[in-house]
């Protein structure tokens, strides 16, 4: 049998994706040096604790731990999480408004799917999370990139494109935004566009879908508001627990209002039913035991260190904008002077290192500037490997741009 | 913001699933003995083996098991499960033809989407898993249910349905069985009907999507072949850890052609992107010290058990046709002579005891046949309260038969 010619439209429009999971491959094959996954520092992890953690929840939960949670994920868990972003976000929910989600995106794709139909536009930063891009394709939504620099997304612009697609007999009816710490770009929004594109949001009736997957990973400058403490009506707060505890628990949650996320937790039941109750009440126990906040705090240290270190090896890198020094999270995002597709073969092929080529992060990938732009991610890689990392892309990229 | 007026075709497709969610909230209210939910009884699970799997997982395997996965899964999980299944089912595959998913709901999802466009026909024993058909429904497929009987989907009935729809030119492409204990009846297919079936599937093309979910907890009969190890090419292979270890890993796993795997991989990128690597390692570690299959065997003996007690308090319960003597799995399954869905409201208002109404298990929940039908769960009720469970139950039944 010949499964290649039996795909549905979902699985020929999810295809685009496995270029990029090629890359990643190439990029974990051995004596290359990756810039490319955005995967935590496996040092920032506390195994002690957790092991601490997990005795507790075998030992108290055992029975309940390895059965089904409930849908919307274990009732003092969401109590937690409520006290919890209450503390740091400044976010007032309850229990009832809160969906425990197998990671951020899995709130993320309930979000698009419960708001969107086949067809209708979806608003993103111009660039924005692939996988969020990826998740609105397959599910025939058509992404539309909104004009974004680095104090954030431009409110006139989003203002212009809700406009003309309310003109056009399309209008949005959801906005997916990353304003702290932004993948890929590092971008942080200020103060005063936080407000304004709620203001636009606002005017145009749209969801407004918040990633604060990044949030708490600030390691300088003040403390900003999420969209969700501003507009908590209008914003759909999705975060995880892979950046504060682990991805390998693969849980994150969904803030939102009530009926909404009722509705999400239907769609759940078809994705996987219920997250884990194991790790949801390893994540309880640690949480408890005051594991996120400490675990924050040595993150925030140790990404701080590593983006210096990267943004010092970059000071004579020939790049065409500056690179953003980010004030928290994994990421430097800039242009240079070829197509980033071809400088990456390059770099991986002939100088053993790799990053991820911009187009992937752009709604339209074929754009002049999503053909220049590159991601480079500081998180995962050894701190005394990046110099060696920055020198050879340097070489690569000269080869690349004389070729 | 009313958030009611603004979801997609989608959620309004699942919001049927509410009103069973309801029911399985009300059947775990304080005093109602519970014949409802498909949950394995605790006692199956071996904390203590549990516990020692875990701590070796967090000792050898910290910081991999703490981060993310590879999207397909785990290899040496991958390898375990090839080894596994060519042991216990005499199914042949590779690693690389194993997709491991965050249970095996989430396999038969991918499943569905990648095979299926909105509006295709995709045909189901009638009846049927209800998970199932709500993915379904939400994919915008369109559920058309194939007659069966105790001995299994009815290979006829299976031609007609395949050649009607041809005819109508809407040819179906993917059908979906259990043809072990099946959820919710029971039955099992006779080898005879096995082969038939999948004669029927050949002639018209059909993938064919086999839940293998209670295929394990066989406590009667002989061991029968599963339909993928008759037709490797042809069959999708849907297997679970909630039945042989724990619901609450989140965990199963797929096996199909290579090619077809892949693409539900990066289908899977959109729900979870990869399954938990904390408890793919502890699955991994349990199994390979023998945890599974010990498991297993204390299931079998505990839910032989608690059929038995069940069948013996049915012995003059007054419905229309004789139930099924499973030879595995968690369900009984018959007709009565009235709406079950009155006689739910009845059963747990005035009696205290609560079961699942037959309707939502039919691709036409409104048929006659659907009306009246009943599942019964052993898998979870304390084994002594089964015979008091039964004579409220036939209180109900004889009051609402009477009203």
């Amino acid at each position: 049998m010949n499964w290649n010619t039996r795909f549905s439209d979902a699985a020929s429009r999810i295809a685009d994706a496995d270029a990029v999971i090629g890359i990643l491959k190439l990029a974990e094959q051995p004596g290359i040096i990756s810039l490319a996954g955005g995967l935590p520092d496996p040092r920032v992890f506390r195994i002690e604790e957790t092991q601490e953690a997990m005795a507790e929840v075998l030992r108290d939960h055992g029975p309940e731990a390895l059965n089904y949670s409930p849908n919307p994920g274990i009732t003092e868990l969401r109590e937690f999480l409520a006290t919890r972003m209450a503390r740091i976000e400044r976010i007032r929910c309850s229990p009832e408004e809160i969906l425990v989600c197998s990671g951020g995106l899995e709130g993320i794709r309930h979000a698009f799917n419960a708001l969107t139909n086949p067809g209708d536009p979806v608003l993103f930063e111009d660039p924005t999370y692939m996988v969020a891009l990826q998740v609105c394709r397959e599910l025939a939504g058509i992404p539309i990139g909104v004009s974004s620099d680095d104090a954030g997304m431009i409110p006139e612009a989003l203002d212009d494109t809700a406009s003309r697609l309310a003109r056009e007999g399309r209008p949005p009816r959801v906005l997916y935004v990353g304003p702290s710490f932004q993948n890929p770009t590092g971008r942080t929004w200020s103060l005063k566009r936080r407000r304004e594109v709620l203001e636009v949001a606002e005017r145009h009736d749209l969801a407004v879908v918040e990633d604060h997957a990044y949030g708490e990973l600030r390691y300088e400058g003040e403390w900003l508001p999420s969209l969700k403490s501003l507009a908590p009506e209008r914003v759909i707060f999705v975060h995880t627990f892979s950046k504060i505890f682990g991805p390998g628990l693969r849980l994150g949650w969904v803030a939102a209002d009530r009926n909404l996320i009722e509705r999400l937790g239907l769609l759940k039941l078809g994705t996987d039913q219920c997250s884990s109750a194991l790790t949801q009440r390893l994540a309880l126990a640690y949480g408890k035991a005051g594991g996120l906040d400490a675990q924050v705090e040595r993150a925030q240290d140790l990404y701080r260190r590593k983006r210096d270190a990267m943004i010092d090896a970059l000071a004579d890198f020939p790049c065409r904008t500056p690179w953003l020094r980010p004030d928290g999270g994994f990421f430097l995002w800039s242009e240079v002077d070829c197509d980033t597709e071809k400088l990456l073969l390059r770099s991986i092929e002939r100088h053993g290192v790799a990053f991820v080529a911009g187009s992937c992060f752009f709604a339209d990938p074929n754009s002049a500037v999503a053909r220049v732009s590159i991601r480079l991610s500081y998180s995962y890689v050894a701190e005394d490997r990046i110099p060696e990392a920055i020198r050879r892309l340097g070489q690569a990229l000269r080869e690349t741009v004389g070729s």
